[in-house]
């Protein structure tokens, strides 16, 4: 299979020779632009730091669609709109606390332990839930102890992401179904409540939100996030005294859905202006940290793909668009919606590419379509080998972009290092410092490269 | 010449299947082992806060020639040593300051400007060096104005690094001349002082410091990084007021030389022992910073390489040695020593490999030697494709190594991304907070990985 591979490229640089020599040439504009004078950082200083974090419904959402309107408007792009969309409205409330509680004879000792709620939960009631605390490591695991031994308790989901792979990304999906799928598990058996160990690779203070599906069917319990370091004593301290007991307090709530939009800017294309390449990031954020790395780096990465062109001169072939899509991290009704109205009106979308890996050092990029795309798009990797940049992959993809795939576009996502991504992911310190300006600024060049490629080139 | 390569690589890949499926397994041990019980965070802890910055000649240095002793002994590789070696003893003193005044009228405006003596650099009197700034942008720049216009004034040397250029290092190399011979070329025109800007792509208030090197036959004078918003700042305000003056105080000094050590620690080889195969990171550091990326970062990575040795019983054919040299910031004097007994005790190194580049994400290696082992060398490249690492490039080595490649050893050097070192590098924010446990120990198993093919394969 490599040597068929190798036999192939080898092919396919011979007769690529002279386009790619203009390629080349494209390319090294573009990453010295953005090297030199990028503009992604400064976007994101001011979405991140200027609006902060901005979950769907918020008032930091709506500030973040005029941002975005206001922001590709500014730099004259061919058309610039908004895509109405209904989304969710889930607060996380004032009050978002937890206690374990050890009785030791006469003595009794206390002990704080960082929670946040999941997205989407149920609050508790205003005096807390109180109960002792069932340790398992998986669904399985829960199951297994059955109705007996969950009922009346609080869960505790306590599976650590796998830290031996390489990729953080295969660790995330490794350990996410307890997060998404546990609650209404563990109400099934009778549980009051859950918490989830976060979504880190190692150990920290921070709990990591993230979104949770409750069953129709099912009774709905409240459920939060534990701090993997918490989520440890929790665990030592459960085993050492088990009438342990946690108490929970929270004050979520779900509102009524809120309007709210998916922004889009676009580059007519100079030649086919009716095929468009598509890419984005979403808008949206979890509302602990500034959604810097998740997905402001997205965001801004794909509004500096054309100002890149813009500012070089370049009109690829086809119709290049940016999306800023809104609701990602708890609904996906932006993604939905934009997929929704290209189907209505009959867009011929050629390929749809995602940055929602954060704003690190760019490694590459993966694509799902057919093989004759697929060995297209590996013929353009030695154009990126001056970069540093190594990776095409098969198989890639995006939330947002999601419902597009089941419409048939070939997908892609852009892959950033993945190491440093599970220390911020929906945590309160993924915020502006913790992206890095050259990295954020190679990415949206990678992001950039690749549109011109496949928008002037086509498959 | 790249379809040779491919072709030539094609070669190698199908005789080398057998041998490469044994590689492969022991790789994918070394990186499991690495990730999940990886110990060079734990050991750059203790190094870098434990300790702290630790010049050369400084307490510091010689608590962390016992630090590194001490880890390698408990560890238990066959042998730890050290070596003896005399090393310069430069000491920044207790005031470091720079004003700059303005006087507009009857009213004057002082601002103070943010400095750091570059080490080696002598002191000021005590009450300071008090002179107007000229603003050159390279040393080209200095020799055109001449003497007339140099006496008797500080001359800041203010050309940035590229930050266009990728590789971050190039950028460096493009700019450092300003640093390091700066100051006696101005010294010969007559100079009173010199403030270099920091060698840092992009802004910050934290002057760089590093070495430079006084020319004997020329006066010396005293000589300091500036911020590099400083520097512009500095730069405008020259601009806008000639006659505006700058007051440097550096209370700076070297004191005579002390004696220090390289640290050595060594796995035998279980068949060809006298061959050996030597890596390592230098053990001094500047004085500013806890010196956690330059080059606590390389001296733990070293350690953990027979570390992972020895929890994965791997004993490779050919002896492995690590070396924490000493003095590589100003003066190299552990890596000449090093050298300098090898030859007199006729050791046979095979290959020398540095780590200097910091605890950052791994992308590959480089390596100078001739082209049967560049050719061997880049067989290797696939079993490092899981890992993310693609990069086996030619040119390679290190400032502690380089004395042996004098003597004709093939010398390589790790490479990390490498474009967030910069905003680190001889500042005070080289510290330990702002080095990823995932990416240090993917950089420790890479480097492993590397050690162990080369000598339990040979070349």
């Amino acid at each position: 299979m490599k040597h068929k591979l190798f036999a192939i490229l080898f092919l396919f640089l011979t007769i690529n020779l002279k386009a790619q020599n203009n390629d080349s040439l494209v390319l090294s504009k573009i990453f010295k632009e953005a090297l030199k004078k990028g503009e992604a950082y400064t976007m994101l200083d001011s979405l991140a730091n200027g609006i902060g974090g901005r979950l769907s419904g918020s008032i930091q959402a709506q500030k973040a669609v005029e941002w975005g309107y206001r922001t590709m408007v500014n730099y004259g792009f061919d058309s610039v709109w908004l895509q109405p969309v209904m989304v969710p409205h889930w607060v996380r409330g004032s009050k978002e606390e937890c206690y374990l509680k050890i009785t030791q004879k006469s003595h009794f000792y206390r002990e704080k332990l960082n929670i946040c709620a999941l997205g989407g939960s149920i609050a508790t009631p205003i005096l807390g839930i109180t109960a002792k605390v069932i340790v398992v490591d998986s669904i399985s695991d829960l199951v297994k102890l059955g109705r007996d031994k969950i009922e009346g308790n609080i869960v505790l989901f306590n599976r650590p992401m796998d830290e031996s792979q390489v990729g953080t990304f295969t660790a995330y999906g490794g350990a996410v179904d307890q997060r998404w799928a546990g609650p209404s598990i563990a109400a099934s058996y009778g549980a009051v409540a859950t918490l989830c160990r976060s979504m880190e690779v190692g150990l920290s203070h921070y709990p990591h939100t993230g979104s949770m599906r409750y069953t129709d069917s099912l009774p709905k319990i409240p459920c939060a996030a534990i701090a993997t370091i918490d989520a440890d004593e929790l665990a030592k301290q459960c085993k050492l005294h088990p009438d342990a007991e946690v108490t929970i307090k929270m004050s979520c709530e779900t509102l009524p859905d809120e309007l709210s939009y998916n922004v889009i800017g676009e580059i007519k294309g100079s030649k086919y202006p009716n095929e468009i390449v598509v890419f984005g990031g979403h808008l949206d954020s979890w509302d602990n940290g500034d959604g810097a790395h998740d997905d402001g780096a997205g965001c801004v990465q794909s509004i500096e793909v054309l100002r890149l062109f813009k500012a070089l001169n370049l009109r690829p072939e086809r119709t290049t668009r940016a999306v800023l899509f809104m609701n990602e991290e708890n609904g996906l009704r932006g993604g939905k919606k934009y997929a929704e109205l290209a189907l209505m009106n009959k867009e011929k979308h050629i390929a749809a590419i995602e940055s929602d890996e954060g704003g690190f050092t760019p490694r590459g990029f993966g694509l799902t379509a057919d093989s004759l795309k697929f060995k297209k798009f590996q013929t353009w990797a030695p154009l990126f080998y001056p970069y540093h940049i190594y990776e095409f992959l098969p198989h890639g993809g995006g939330a947002d972009i999601g419902p597009l795939r089941e419409q048939g576009v070939p997908v892609l996502d852009y892959k950033p290092d993945s190491q440093r991504y599970f220390d911020f992911h929906h945590t309160e310190i993924d915020t502006f410092e913790h992206v890095n300006k050259r990295e954020l600024h190679m990415g949206a060049a990678a992001l950039a490269s690749l549109v011109w490629l496949i928008a002037n080139n086509g498959w």
